[in-house]
């Protein structure tokens, strides 16, 4: 295992998210400098993993933090604020889930420029669905106002929303994809759109450059460009506790930046190779055509479609997709592992003749 | 116990701070609307207590959530990064101590507005020094790219920095101030400056009202004005842990945030008399005056010189100085325990005359 902690990175690379204002580049540079600092840890797992597990009370304590990132600008710009909890919850408990772990508990942290008691109580409502549906307490949180570090936003006020979670995993029930066959099968869930990854891109695709008003009903979408992009994280937990729980899961990939790169984020080098994507929704060609942004770069920021991926025995794909679907979940057999790829942890879009490693595709 | 979760509020009340940038009404009402949205929470302790406490795997598991608020600036004007990593560490671990806890583990989250990886590799070198001295692991943590919600200062970019710790404490040994009793007594633990509460407050104090320069050396200080508000948070866990294992410990409080209010996170509704504070440190002197704060509100929002306070018998106040003196905290007796106070929760400060409750202090 790797020793370094996991600490990780919201930012995703290349041009037009360089452009939008999120430098990926320096992002990873400087995560290998915090990692280089704070290495050494004395963790169960750390590493690449989604959670870092440590020993606590004879079994394994999972940890995470993630937030909603700019996500939080679109609910600003609609003025809408109770769903965005439901953001934060799923970034996490998503993360956990990843390492086998059944999520137990979360704080929250809001960061206010101005502490606006009706914004934050809706936030707060947010995050109350979004730990019923995950099953998790809220254990506590805090309210930071911090008007000399959190940006206004035209008078309505500006904030970042950040989860912190913790979950059980029997110490010899970790998930970390350890064996990984030849021919393992990738099942993949369907996403409820961007998800809170790559918004930065996003709004500046579909309102800077395609001069859409966040209002404005968009024939190719059921609903507002903003709806579209509000649209709340998918809580995978009770369909993968189910997976989990029947011991149908050799890995697990929650699909946010980097995309369907966080497959690679498991014990074994292996690669991937999807050839039996979905169409991705219609939210994800808009971006591309609004904001002229590369076919590499869509599938290196966005889940294109899919927000988990379970890593599962070919004999037990059925089984994983009938779980998924009685979860309210669609799910399809989206690719398979490939124990000898050429370039390890690579991930091979084949309908696009794209191969991904670290943070980014190529065309082959 | 109270069925609230224990989210709580970095901001503090009157009118100077309020002037300042930080309304502590409105935080105050914004907590409130959260915790109505979120009770009812399972966890075995939550409430006004330090941390929230949580069954896990047969024992207790305690979280906390806080970050360094405002003291990010100060690192800022000073451009001086390593140090900041301590006060995230110490807010957290000072936090987790005051339940009975053994923290364990902490995650830090830094938003940024651009990823700089000098800057956020010396805020990790901060974090391994808090990490060292409290003896716990950073098992992950997070860096989020946030343009459009982290605020730049004149170019030096803009950061907050929060973590979330999780400590172990046996289910029949959290220590809430239940069998607190008259006449037991309050151990004040020195503290290095200002910590990392009221720093709004004070910047303006200094260097809006006051003048002075961050690099200028102040004869009432022996360092620069910058150096005494970047001075680390002093963290108490190892002494903590020594009183708490030798059971001398009737209650603990972190003196951030309310000042000595804090002390009134307890379960039983007793009041303070504190009629024997040290000399405040000369920082605070300083505050009040480039300030014009009264002394109410310095003892609302500064810890006065004061970072931790041990509620003990008052047999076992020797016992306990000595175990700070050894861990090289300065303490002393500072006041007791009045277990019938005309007023419930309240503190009051002999030798001004003041009386608080709730998270502001008058005069009587």
């Amino acid at each position: 295992m790797v020793s370094a902690p996991s600490q990780s990175t919201k930012a995703e690379p290349p041009s037009a998210y360089a452009e939008a204002g999120v430098d990926a580049a320096l992002a990873a540079r400087a995560v290998r400098g915090i990692v280089g600092e704070l290495g050494g840890s004395s963790g169960v797992l750390d590493g690449p993993y989604f959670a870092a597990v440590i020993e606590f009370a004879g079994t394994g304590l999972a940890l995470c933090t993630d937030g909603v990132g700019s996500k939080a600008l679109v609910a600003q710009m609609m003025e809408r604020y109770d769903t965005i909890g439901i953001d934060c919850v799923a970034m996490n408990v998503n993360d956990l889930i990843c390492v086998g772990a059944r999520p137990v508990s979360m704080l929250d942290y809001i960061a206010v420029d101005v502490a606006d008691p009706d914004k934050l109580a809706a936030i707060a409502r947010g995050l109350r669905v979004g730990a019923d549906e995950a099953g998790i307490s809220i254990a506590g949180g805090e309210v930071a106002q911090l008007g000399g570090i959190i940006k206004d936003h035209d008078g309505r006020g500006g904030f970042d929303l950040v989860g912190m979670a913790v979950g059980e995993v029997a110490l010899d029930k970790i998930v970390i994809g350890a064996n990984l066959e030849h021919g393992d099968v990738v099942v993949g869930l369907a996403s409820n759109g961007v998800h809170s990854n790559g918004l930065t891109l996003a709004r500046r695709a579909l309102f800077d450059q395609g001069g859409l008003g966040i209002d404005e009903a968009v024939s190719e979408l059921d609903r507002t460009a903003g709806e579209e992009l509000l649209a709340p994280t998918y809580i995978y937990v009770r369909a993968a506790l189910e997976m989990l729980g029947r011991g149908l899961v050799k890995a697990m990939a929650h699909i946010t930046g980097d995309g369907f790169l966080n497959l690679t984020r498991v014990e074994r080098p292996v690669g991937y190779v999807l050839d039996a994507l979905p169409p991705p929704p219609p939210v994800f060609a808009l971006i591309q055509q609004m904001g002229g942004v590369s076919i590499e770069e869509m599938f290196g920021v966005f889940n294109m479609g899919v927000g988990l991926c379970a890593v599962t025995a070919a004999g037990d794909a059925d089984a994983v997709i009938a779980i998924a679907e009685s979860h309210g979940f669609a799910a399809q057999v989206i690719g398979s592992v490939d124990a000898e790829p050429a370039v390890p942890r690579s991930v091979r879009i084949h309908a696009h003749g794209l191969i991904g490693e670290g943070t980014s595709f190529r065309r082959e």
